[in-house]
């Protein structure tokens, strides 16, 4: 999809911060995808529905993970989690979006899973460290991810990991799974 | 089993210094047992035998965990998770203890699990207090087990998963849904 027409379904979704957040997690995916050897138009797609469904109604989400095939799992855990499955499904629906790679590095990009895709990596990356995001640690991980791209996920889902249990949260069991997993299995060197 | 009985067959199994680290673990199992009105007796029997397996070979305890009905993911995971299952079949085998309320609290008191039994949160938190532990953090995790089990609790899994990922070691998928679990269903107020 050309970039011009995709940006344009998406801003009639989003807030204008959430919009120009999106537009930074574009030039940063495929400012990686470039750097690590992936498909940059896929990236640059990916980037620019991973928050498609942000503000659909929880109603709407938690309906949709209900329903079409999306683990129930989710449902027991933090809403925050339920617009990445829930936007797989209407991108696929609404946008017309059948790519795979697309459709799951947009499912992936909040709670990861054990054997991420390059792209979903990039998404998911892009996601924590676009240059309209400042928290502490941030810098820190833009850094590792001109470096060593694994390296730079493992401390980005550390960081969510202990930002969640700062504040007495659950963690879904995926993202602790995915961090094992980078452990077990990441090119860190 | 007698308490000097106990402490006997343990002492042969252990160094010293793990042998005043399990008298340290027994003391305040007790104390938190009085505290929160669980078996003192029962307390003080999985508190003396939790480490009983420490020293023994490696392969015998991973031929322990595959043949006697463990799950073997532990295999997947650090090598210092093994003898607290391996010490749950060595201490029914070599000690004659049967019962299962102290078993499991045998079995479960490096990794925590679900749905946490009172004994078994004793064992743990008192393997996690007792008086020769010093490292950061130990000193509000003692206080807190004076005023609430599950908040020292929810404290001490934390503080591991945090020490844990600072090292950039794997973490045990029981011990992730322990906190969690803790965090949906610990009794904090």
């Amino acid at each position: 999809m050309e970039r011009d027409v995709a940006l344009k379904l998406v801003k009639e979704q989003l807030t204008e911060h959430r919009y120009q957040h999106t537009l930074g997690v574009m030039e940063t995916a495929i400012a990686l995808a470039r750097r690590y050897g992936a498909d940059e138009k896929k990236a640059e797609t990916a980037a620019i529905f991973h928050d498609y469904a942000k503000f659909r109604p929880k109603e709407e989400m938690k309906e949709i993970i209900r329903t079409q095939g999306f683990s129930q799992d989710l449902l027991r855990f933090n809403a925050e989690l339920w617009h990445a499955p829930a936007g797989t499904y209407l991108v696929e629906k609404e946008a017309g979006i059948k790519d795979r790679e697309i459709l799951d590095a947009i499912r992936y990009h909040t709670s990861g899973r054990p054997g991420m895709s390059l792209l979903e990596k990039i998404i998911y990356l892009a996601d924590y460290i676009e240059p309209g995001r400042h928290f502490p640690g941030v810098e820190e991980v833009r850094e590792m991810a001109n470096e060593n791209l694994d390296k730079a996920l493992i401390q980005s889902v550390k960081n969510t990991i202990l930002f969640l249990m700062k504040k007495n949260q659950t963690v879904y069991p995926e993202t602790f799974h995915t961090y094992n997993d980078l452990i077990q299995n990441g090119r860190v060197e």
